[in-house]
């Protein structure tokens, strides 16, 4: 054991939270002795693994059974493709979703559309209308971008009146993140030629709930995207196969799927999805239309509900946080209710738009603490607590809930939602 | 169509390489008219898809069967878990490699071990042996990078006297990219206390191989990682479940898999797998040892062998750039055998020891040319022409193939393995 086991461990806020420090410097950690006591005779015996050949090499790979079965949270529906399976955010790691893994909302079911017949026509306010079928697009340039999705309607349960008790990935699943490749539209809007008074871009997709939303021509012109590939391979079909619109930091229902039409307009066309849906409820009673950016956002995953902790000593709070403004500035973390907060280590590149993972060294004593994040962006935006969130909206608002959320662990190591 | 259709299309080598802003510039390509014409009546008529509800949610998605098969290239083997599989890279876009499509290289199969009785124990020139379980390894703090892993053997047929005919993934593909999350090696050796006459810490498989190899020291206490998880998921078998060394822009070989033992060492073992493998012949014959490092190269993936050119007119050449010492800092490319060569986009982030996406914009004319492309990484390492890396090695190297590679498209659109 190293002489002073304790330089590295400076308690930075209550609730045993540990400077930055203590995840980077090596040896911080040995104080806590978690290396397992050392057998006798250790490595002199071989595994079994060891004494017989293993399995063949494969086209594809698959999970290795003992590491659990890790799936998509799939509701029970009446509709069965109507409606959301989450990403369980809480059982994975760093910031890349597995393809297999991306969440899923659709407004009735996934449309198989072929790559071979697949259309997409840009119309309305252009001086040249444009038919492009796949084949054509793949002759674009292309750009890559690791972007987060989230749906408008992620962690919309924080509104209830009492916490809602679930999975990390339960309450908060509606949100993945990958790698994006494809074309850049403003590079497919400039060839129609864009009329001087547009100012929206209508998307509808190929699936038989016509899902259809306008968006601002400058979002459009900015940095969205015709998506082909997602991390690496062609869109899944619940992704949008074989394309589908992806507009960088906005709500997932707007990155329409299966697109098929961009038709630019002067007005927004006010669509039943961005009317009878996808509009909020203010606290005065007026709605408010086209809320499409994200906000600041992060959220805890280990510990978390389900996940409880087995015994007293050192471990790593660890969580995601994004914004849909552009990068992530600084995540902090309190221990203790909110009464004092420190700052989360941001590990990994912190991409404009795409999840980041953030980590905080953390000494449990075994008593009962409360846990909370709260993260600031690059404009300077702050994750708003529950009560500042709860006064903006009406009753019944679940669209853009980017409070700070709160898990309660008890004495016992028990991991329950709570509104702090 | 814009009025100035050529503004963007400067330029800038021979055979059809044009600017940068080609790629970047919203209607640069315009003049390429590779839009489809448009039909009567379109959108008029809705596709079948919009006519019956879709697929239901699902726990884990597949891929598109309309796009294709995309696995592995596996080849024909006497034993099938002695060999490798590779990345199809020229069917994938970015950077990222799905966890199923990471190429493989066994040295006796994939064991089948358990986590819940897998053991990692550091031994050898340190103050406390330590054993670790996967439990235990799962409490220390983590760490996620993005990182590419090459096997030293690839690329290794372009010492061979005629070009070899094959897909780009054929020819290259044991490299994949992944986001990889776990433990920094210098924790778990400080912990452990290291001997002052320490250099070398040699790493154990618990593979039927007993895959064996020695490590600097130095690269061990730098950015070493025991990595758990990958992209998102705990490791695949075939990447070393439950646990591997990562070793950050070295041979992929000495990350060993299933790693099970480090034992620190004042010099090297000269196991099986650094002696009579993976050591390089120099062409005054003696062999050099513990070359681990991998070279800065770069690959053009589009268009290569197999993705035979249709039509003239405006494309993207595309592919990946990478290197072991860090980032990338600027890839050439040449579309005239190497007479001019003009600069390449980097697109997306450009992150040390990660695979890069490079993108050139291209107007082929029919005529018959020949592609290559060349690295430089921040050290300002280049990648040498295929003649100044064949002088530097013995007959029969295969290890540390990062020649410039290059693709002859003749005037019927074939692509072409050829030495230029």
């Amino acid at each position: 054991m190293p002489d002073t086991p304790d330089q590295h461990q400076e308690p930075v806020a209550g609730g045993g939270l540990l400077h930055r420090r203590a995840l980077l410097v090596a040896g911080a950690l040995s104080a806590g002795g978690l290396a397992t006591g050392l057998k006798a005779a250790t490595g002199a015996r071989s595994p079994a693994t060891m004494l017989k050949p293993g399995a063949p090499l494969s086209g594809v790979g698959e999970r290795a059974p003992s590491a659990g079965t890790i799936q998509r949270i799939v509701p029970s529906l009446p509709f069965p493709g109507t409606g959301s399976s989450r990403t369980p955010l809480q059982l994975l790691e760093g910031t890349i979703t597995p393809n297999g893994l991306h969440f899923e909302r659709h407004h009735n079911g996934i449309p198989d559309v072929a790559p071979a017949t697949h259309e997409l026509l840009i119309h309305g306010l252009v001086r040249q209308p444009l038919l492009f079928r796949y084949e054509d697009l793949l002759r674009y340039p292309r750009e890559s971008r690791i972007l987060f999705l989230e749906c408008s309607g992620n962690s919309g349960t924080i509104g209830a009146d009492t916490p809602v008790q679930g999975s990390a990935g339960q309450l908060n699943g509606l949100l993945s993140c990958a790698e994006w490749t494809g074309v850049r539209l403003s590079t497919l809007l400039d060839e129609a030629g864009i009329a001087p008074q547009a100012r929206w871009v209508q998307a509808e997709g190929a699936d038989s709930a016509g899902m259809t939303r306008s968006v601002p021509l400058s979002i459009c012109l900015d940095d969205a995207m015709i998506a082909l590939f997602q991390n690496g391979e062609p869109l899944r079909p619940e992704q949008g196969f074989p394309m589908r619109l992806l507009l960088p930091g906005i709500e997932g229902n707007a990155s329409v799927k299966w697109l098929r039409r961009l038709k630019v307009m002067a007005a927004p066309a006010f669509s039943r999805d961005e009317t009878s849906k996808y509009s909020d409820i203010l606290a005065d009673g007026r709605a408010e239309l086209f809320s499409l950016r994200m906000g600041v956002k992060s959220v805890i995953l280990a510990p978390s509900f389900g996940l409880d902790l087995k015994c007293a000593g050192f471990r790593e709070i660890s969580g995601l946080t994004w914004s849909g403004r552009g990068r992530i500035r600084k995540v902090e973390v309190s221990a203790d209710g909110g009464a004092s907060w420190a700052e989360a280590a941001l590990t990994g590149p912190v991409l404009p738009k795409a999840l980041t993972r953030f980590r905080m060294a953390w000494r449990w004593d075994g008593g009962p603490v409360t846990l909370m994040s709260r993260a600031t962006d690059e404009t300077g935006a702050v994750q708003p607590p529950r009560s500042e969130w709860l006064a903006k909206y009406g009753p019944g608002q679940t669209y853009h809930a980017n409070a700070i959320q709160s898990w309660h662990v008890d004495a016992r190591g028990r991991v329950s939602h709570v509104y702090a």
